[in-house]
């Protein structure tokens, strides 16, 4: 068994570069962590190389290199020692098709981007659009957030103008949430195809996404007006399936 | 102008100690960090001691205590350097009363009680209520993620019998949210009185809480039986209301 133990190894240093967006999208090549996960992309069919940390065992069935502990430790995002990563092909890009959507204009936070696909995917939204300024879908947080259903669902980043194109081109009504619209959320005429967006973090959707959409909802609040924006999506998501 | 300047000084030894819950529950104590927050304690009227990083300015309108940045480093947990901590009294327990609460049952992430907080809080519920294997309530990131909401809406731990018991008093009917119920959350017929109980991230609810439940219910799904706690709080929560 053949084991890189140097951090000044090319390849060493190309994976550890993938920690950074820029270096992802260069190469085309993201980092996945945890064997739940690794076994999903495994699945996808998008995995470049599979990573194992000298003398653990390889449970994978596919071809590994091996690393010592200072290699693994510097290419992986986990504060705690793994025993696999596997650099991976970042996922096709698909074209939006179908009749229920999820648009996220610049949520910058991981977390929230990665609950969000899990969200949409587990209540049989169609796919996830992104906006080129939200949090990236290949960062360790966002991943670790999806728990997998990022290998599911498509999840397409685009310019908002090409999104909503999009989906108004499926036939799809864009429903903008706000927090000044006087359309309460359980007063909305459901549809059959539609897609519902999410605004940032801090300011909420901008000007130009509200005059985009076709309608305002706002979700009641008894209180103070803050929801967590996957908070949010999951409530309005939920009430426009059923 | 005095300044704190030794992490050995017994006071800053204490505030260190009040990142464990054993020693915020031995004093009674816990640390609130960020201006808004510490604002929020203050009209809650629970500060202990207001902690200024010298050289900062007191904008709190109430006497405070000057620590150098090794000291305020010391006793935050933020890994960016904080301009104000205050020490504050843990809230006043208050009496189970009202006709809407969420019940939570050995939810482990600290963000998850938290943003359970945030939205029981907006959506307009009573108080929430958790049993003593909750994250804890004054921990760093249950505060982060309240948002301020711990403050205004009653956080109370107790058994999962004596918190039952209390909402059944209030004539709440008391709904389990689980994966193998067959009575789904939009066939819920709707009352003025109830409580919703959510589970633990990865075993959901006890046995023991589903029985004294009176009815269980589950979210629709279409794919991979997955949501977040605080996202399937979110959509019971909003359901019930609306």
């Amino acid at each position: 068994m053949q084991v890189i133990n140097s951090l000044e190894n090319n390849k060493v240093k190309l994976w550890n570069k993938l920690k950074q967006k820029k270096y992802r999208d260069q190469y085309g090549l993201f980092v996945i962590e945890e064997k739940h996960l690794i076994n999903e992309a495994k699945d996808a069919g998008i995995i470049d190389t599979l990573i194992i940390r000298e003398n653990c065992e390889n449970c994978f069935d596919m071809p590994a290199v091996y690393v010592n502990d200072a290699v693994m430790k510097k290419i992986s995002n986990n504060v705690s020692l793994n025993d696999y990563v596997a650099i991976c092909h970042t996922l096709p890009k698909k074209e939006i098709k179908g009749n229920s959507f999820i648009i996220l204009e610049n949520v910058q936070d991981p977390g929230n981007v990665g609950t969000i696909i899990r969200t949409a995917y587990s209540l049989g939204y169609d796919a996830v659009l992104l906006t080129k300024d939200c949090a990236s879908v290949y960062g360790y947080k966002t991943i670790q957030s999806t728990q997998g259903a990022m290998f599911h669902i498509p999840v397409i980043t685009d310019s908002l103008e090409n999104i909503i194109a999009a989906v108004k081109e499926q036939g799809c009504k864009v429903y903008a949430t706000t927090l000044d619209s006087s359309h309460f959320l359980s007063e909305t005429v459901k549809t059959d195809r539609y897609a519902i967006m999410m605004g940032n973090e801090g300011q909420g959707l901008s000007e130009k996404a509200v005059s985009l959409a076709d309608e305002n909802i706002k979700i009641e609040m008894a209180n103070f007006e803050s929801l967590n924006v996957a908070i949010a999506m999951g409530i309005c998501a939920y009430y426009m399936k059923h």
